[in-house]
């Protein structure tokens, strides 16, 4: 079958469905509410956010599709696509759950074509947990991995590698989370690659409610305390500092006149900023802190290393 | 008498002590922490952060002299300077206050020089209300425009606007606050124009601490209710956005390595946001949102609109 754009942006928005109604079912009290827009220049989406959950404090399940006159920083690239349109669609996930012992999750599959012949797929997954615990871990790069390994052997090492890079903090010294996968540029040279490729996506894009679902039954009720409250607001700080300073995505958007409340749904309820914030010797913040580094090989984490 | 880096150095410092014994003896209860730190490349600072005081409920005036080799950036613009060495110097500040009938100033003043013959001096104020007070608004910019009157008549007008278009949040369509003055690269042909400039940075500086004190002692005991502090958060959250994406002197700091916990002093304790948040008509939240724009002719407020 010939995939065209349609299709995939048709596919994402059955995603953005399929993902809310297992999300407010899972939540229990919590129920998305909807935000059709319009891009003056051409597409639009449908942006739902939820608040006030059981679970889920604050999120976002966004879809997109836009297009137009391609922009000028791509022409710059590849002059060919001069007077050429593009097309840019996707779905674009960021959940802070309430209870600090359970991780924010995002995830990201997108879809861009300008002119007749340039496309390419990108996405991403990551978890930040606030404290980590190296069962969830394991279990969530091990299910990455799995889904990498049915399209491509070397998908999971090159991609888990890309998102160490990506979700970094320079100036923390620190990686936003326990990473996952990152990829962009996907293409290839005829429409069974294009095929090949898209159904990698959709795979990416269905483990996102089995593992964050999954997380919700079996954290969501764990005990926690001020102590864990006030550290949650201080990783959320750095989720902040994440996104506004180094996520290509929110730039982009904010620097082409994107929706702004769309676009920053990815931020916390609420964050917390204290002065030169130490945690205590051997404390499962110090843990945390001490985990949040690249190149750790998750999958096999609990052999090489004692639990806590 | 000849004006050195070591002089101006030194005036800085100053500055820095008499502000924190001015906003500590207004205060009443907030103390000052200090680090000193150095700079691996050359050069240090000393930061001085309050923390949960009477009125001030984070903030930072810090002080710094750091020098080496002239950054490559610079010698882009100015060739001659390659192989010279820099030295920069200056006061940055910001402080949140505890109660959302204040607002939040900010302040930095300071002093650049590369080589044997380049230098120039920098800096600005604003005041970020949470809620709009137009007499005190009117206050600020007429206490602004006195000082920069005494030392040259255009200064107030392009200073002002300077600090509108600079204290901008384009994404939000918003001023940060109500603005104040921004000036940067003033320089000068001789001895005596550095003096002179150097005598406007001093006015400036000195400006400080009679302004929030004044407000401090005007205001921190104003009454305020939940709503308030909800709304106190949802302005910080803005001032966050700000700070991250926009402001230059942070985005130069996390770039080339400096001091990450001096550099974010200027973040609130707390912030927040919400999904599209929403203003009531006719409230002090949508009359605020209503002043949060630029080209306002603050010192004549007063006479142009009716006061609410």
């Amino acid at each position: 079958m010939m995939l065209n754009k349609e299709s995939i942006s048709l596919w994402f928005q059955s995603l953005q469905s399929d993902i809310i109604n297992q999300l407010e079912a899972a939540d229990g009290r919590g129920k998305f509410i909807y935000d059709v827009w319009q891009r003056l220049e051409g597409g639009g989406g449908k942006s739902s956010v939820i608040e006030q959950g059981h679970i889920i404090e604050k999120g976002g399940v966004n879809y997109s599709a836009v297009y137009g006159s391609t922009p000028e920083f791509l022409i710059k690239n590849n002059p060919s696509l001069k007077g050429s349109q593009f097309y840019a669609t996707g779905v674009s996930i960021v959940l802070h759950p309430k209870n600090p012992m359970m991780p924010i999750i995002h995830m990201n599959v997108r879809y861009f074509e300008a002119g007749e012949n340039v496309y390419w797929f990108g996405g991403g997954i990551d978890l930040t947990p606030h404290y980590v615990d190296i069962d969830d871990a394991q279990l969530f790069h091990q299910t990455l991995k799995q889904a990498c390994l049915l399209h491509d052997e070397q998908y999971y090492d090159k991609f888990k590698q890309w998102a160490d890079d990506y979700f970094y903090i320079p100036h923390r010294e620190e990686t936003r989370g326990i990473g996952g996968i990152f990829f962009d540029h996907l293409n290839g040279k005829d429409e069974e690659d294009k095929n090949k490729l898209f159904d990698f996506v959709k795979a990416i894009g269905n483990t996102f409610a089995p593992i964050y679902v999954h997380l919700m039954k079996k954290n969501s009720e764990l005990p926690y305390g001020e102590q864990e409250k006030q550290w949650q607001n201080v990783r959320r700080g750095r989720y902040v500092e994440f996104n506004l300073v180094y996520d290509k995505g929110t730039k982009f958007g904010l620097e082409t006149n994107g929706r702004t409340e769309s676009i920053l749904m990815s931020l916390p309820p609420i964050a917390a900023w204290h002065y030169n914030y130490q945690t205590s010797e051997n404390s499962r913040e110090s843990t945390t802190l001490s985990l949040l580094k690249k190149g750790i090989d998750w999958v096999n984490k609990n052999n090489t290393i004692e639990k806590n």
